[in-house]
């Protein structure tokens, strides 16, 4: 799969009412999109230890086709839909890899 | 290996004429970890687009035993002591996974 790695990682804050039901519908979309679409080739959810309804995540798409094309998949636009009204602040931050090792 | 991960954001700045070398430095010891330390599953470097001197790196150690280790590393050592006075600035964010998935 050709073309240049997209790399973003989204700063979110959630709702702590909605927190528990936020991550489980995220913690289902990245399964189904790792699992489903092989341009999609990792997404890391963490949330930050003491504020856990400050959320962030690494993505990482094949190139710029893939990502679009995962923005259209039914598990992305369920999270997306089903968690708006739970997600206080998103900021996403365009980045560059430099190296990203791993065995997960 | 048992015990709990320990998952990290780290947010570095680096000074800017001294950017080519820490890059070059990280990687190394970035890819010496992933490949000789059992403990040490995944390391992310990433730079933020039109920003290149701030790097942010996702951090998987297996357990804190596995992270005491790789601090004792050689090729951690030589990265901490090399780029020293390259680092203006280094923030640690300890995380916990909501869930992790990739197939890099």
């Amino acid at each position: 799969m050709g073309g240049k790695l997209i790399v973003r990682i989204a700063e979110l804050e959630i709702e702590p009412d909605q927190l528990e039901t936020y991550r489980l519908l995220l913690t289902e979309a990245i399964e189904a999109a790792v699992a489903l679409e092989p341009g999609v080739l990792s997404l890391s959810a963490v949330s930050i230890e003491g504020s856990p309804h400050k959320i962030r995540i690494l993505e990482v798409y094949a190139n710029q086709t893939a990502y679009e094309a995962h923005l259209q998949t039914p598990h992305f636009l369920k999270y997306k839909n089903a968690t708006a009204g739970m997600v206080t602040s998103l900021t996403l931050i365009d980045v560059d890899p430099i190296t990203m090792r791993g065995k997960l």
